[in-house]
């Protein structure tokens, strides 16, 4: 197809999400706008892109990241650009390839464009979706970005043992709901919090939770943690920071173990809350571990061997909270800050 | 000799140090005083406890949260005892036995009083000297807790790689100067602080760290640290916390580690400092753990096979500060706060 003449291609509208300016408080959906260019539905001439149809886009608290100017030297070169559209983790299918190892037709997840239509430079970087009797949405999260953030936590970094008693926070979010579960098949006792009671109730009565909470709703987190901890935390797999860290440290066994794979109450104040519990890490011999998925997704065959058959079994639930229309993808975004999601935060671009 | 009629057995002066009170803000020489009591040489009849006659105590920062009202719930049941002789690690000889795997005439180092003369009442848990071509004193340290800690942060908890870029806090004390020669005998680049230019001067001149600076005349440890580590932290061996901290996890390698064992800076303070930058665990993908020689005495042998040689061959020196008589010990105990002691802080209560 690359060598077909390129003024018989099909020219079609390619709806974007453009990035308008960088940003330093929390992002908003006026940070962004929707424009319609055109493109043709080929890659340029002797390119070793692909061209895909954008399926399924996945809104992850991390984007933000991106919209600002460069805060941590070790995310540079991962800024947006003003006036482009933004990308992220998706779902998508092949319209054309200049690469071997893609056809026309192939269902790929991997960082792709906030439009209908993407040039993706780089699909050697991109996973190549093989199994479809599970919904496609799923590569966004469960077996996506957040699946490999889960399975890796709990498979590899921090493993519990039975028994262990564990914490999560964010529990209903993309990553801590598959957290929860998956330290349930392994017999711990798991408590996680979140934001309201619809959350709260969707972990004990669907996720499996042993207990969980709002944490708005708690006047003092120490007292929450000794609620449901009185022995103590084996394991806090952690993604809020902040407040929540510092109380958890404070409530953690010794040996415990803390798993940090984000801390989301810090990513948009001016400042960070300070903590005053990090003597305890030496006072009761914890280890805490920063984590990115990034350094493990050659895991990813490891999961869906492990995954695959929990989905189809039922033994574990995904529970995705999916916006139709790109055009609806800022503000299914925004949302994630004020904790708006119900599940893991999809926008839908197109079914097929 | 535990048959031996009581009536008959010497009966000696005890010189003892006495702990006051409990209290709140950081040591004082007045929270002990010294007395003199009588011992019989003699174990009671029919004890398994051993009699010592202590040789060298080791004055440890750590002994002050035994000197408070329990505010860990992990340290309850090691606090001192108002009126009665505090104890510590310490180097002693044996005067009478009712254990059998110790005879009179064994040297010991363990958790022995400060006094003259102990009864000590779970003999097990004391190390037995085997090797006396080496200062006995070193026994309170380098072959000591202070050296199982070193050996076991270097040699089993983070150990770095030859080129590895070392940060050492509080290098001249009695780890943190054996930290920094572990690790230059592993071919690491080693910085380490201290609090005055005479012992920034042994670090560079005597102990073979690279560089070493005087965090009392750095106003901004960032800066400090960037002028020694413009690439960065692979392993931070912590012994201080509070700012130290915070400023070095600003300036770790992706993926370094800290290691921590202490944070003195903390220890005397209404407050805890606050840290900034906790955040950067996760953005770094940092692995941090605390540390106490208590989870790894099972290594002391190793650590004999280890470091004895190096003492012979002179290829690691033990600098100690050691003051002579049992009176003296409450000061230099206090001083460990305020940084007057000049290598490992010991106290000689008697040479043989």
């Amino acid at each position: 197809m690359a060598n077909k003449n390129i003024n018989s291609v099909e020219e079609v509208k390619n709806k974007q999400v453009i990035f308008r300016d960088y940003v330093t408080g929390p992002p908003k959906e006026s940070d962004f706008y929707i424009t319609t260019s055109t493109i043709k539905l080929q890659i340029p001439p002797g390119s070793d892109a692909i061209l895909v149809k954008n399926l399924f886009l996945s809104a992850d608290p991390t984007l933000q990241f991106r919209m600002r100017t460069v805060q941590h030297q070790h995310l540079a070169g991962y800024q947006y650009t003003p006036g482009s559209p933004i990308n992220g983790f998706g779902v998508a299918k092949v319209v054309d390839s200049g690469d071997p190892n893609f056809s026309v037709g192939d269902l790929i997840w991997g960082t792709t464009g906030w439009e209908e239509y993407s040039l993706i430079q780089q699909p050697q970087q991109l996973f190549k979706i093989q199994h479809t009797d599970v919904p496609l949405s799923f590569y966004t999260g469960i077996l996506g970005m957040a699946g490999i953030t889960a399975y890796a936590l709990v498979y590899e970094i921090f493993t519990p043992r039975k028994g262990d008693r564990i914490f999560v926070t964010a529990a209903s979010g993309a990553v801590g709901q598959l957290i929860g579960q998956y330290c349930k098949l392994m017999g711990c006792y798991v408590v996680g919090s979140a934001g309201n009671q619809e959350k709260v109730d969707l972990l004990k009565n669907k996720l499996g939770f042993d207990h969980a909470f709002n944490y708005k709703q708690e006047h003092d987190f120490d007292v929450a943690l000794k609620r449901y901890f009185p022995e103590g935390i084996d394991i806090y797999y952690e993604q809020v920071g902040g407040k929540m860290l510092d109380a958890v440290l404070g409530n953690m066994k010794v040996h415990g173990c803390v798993a940090s794979c984000g801390m989301i109450s810090q990513y948009n104040i001016a400042e960070p809350e300070t903590l005053k519990n990090v003597m305890q890490i030496v006072v009761r011999r914890l280890t805490m571990k920063g984590f990115t998925h990034r350094d493990h997704h050659h895991l990813y065959p490891k999961l869906l061997d492990t995954v695959l058959p929990y989905i189809r079994e039922k033994k574990v639930v995904y529970v995705e909270d999916i916006v139709e229309g790109l055009e609806n993808g800022p503000a299914a975004f925004v949302g994630l800050f004020s904790g708006r999601n119900f599940g893991k935060q999809v926008a839908a671009v197109a079914h097929e």
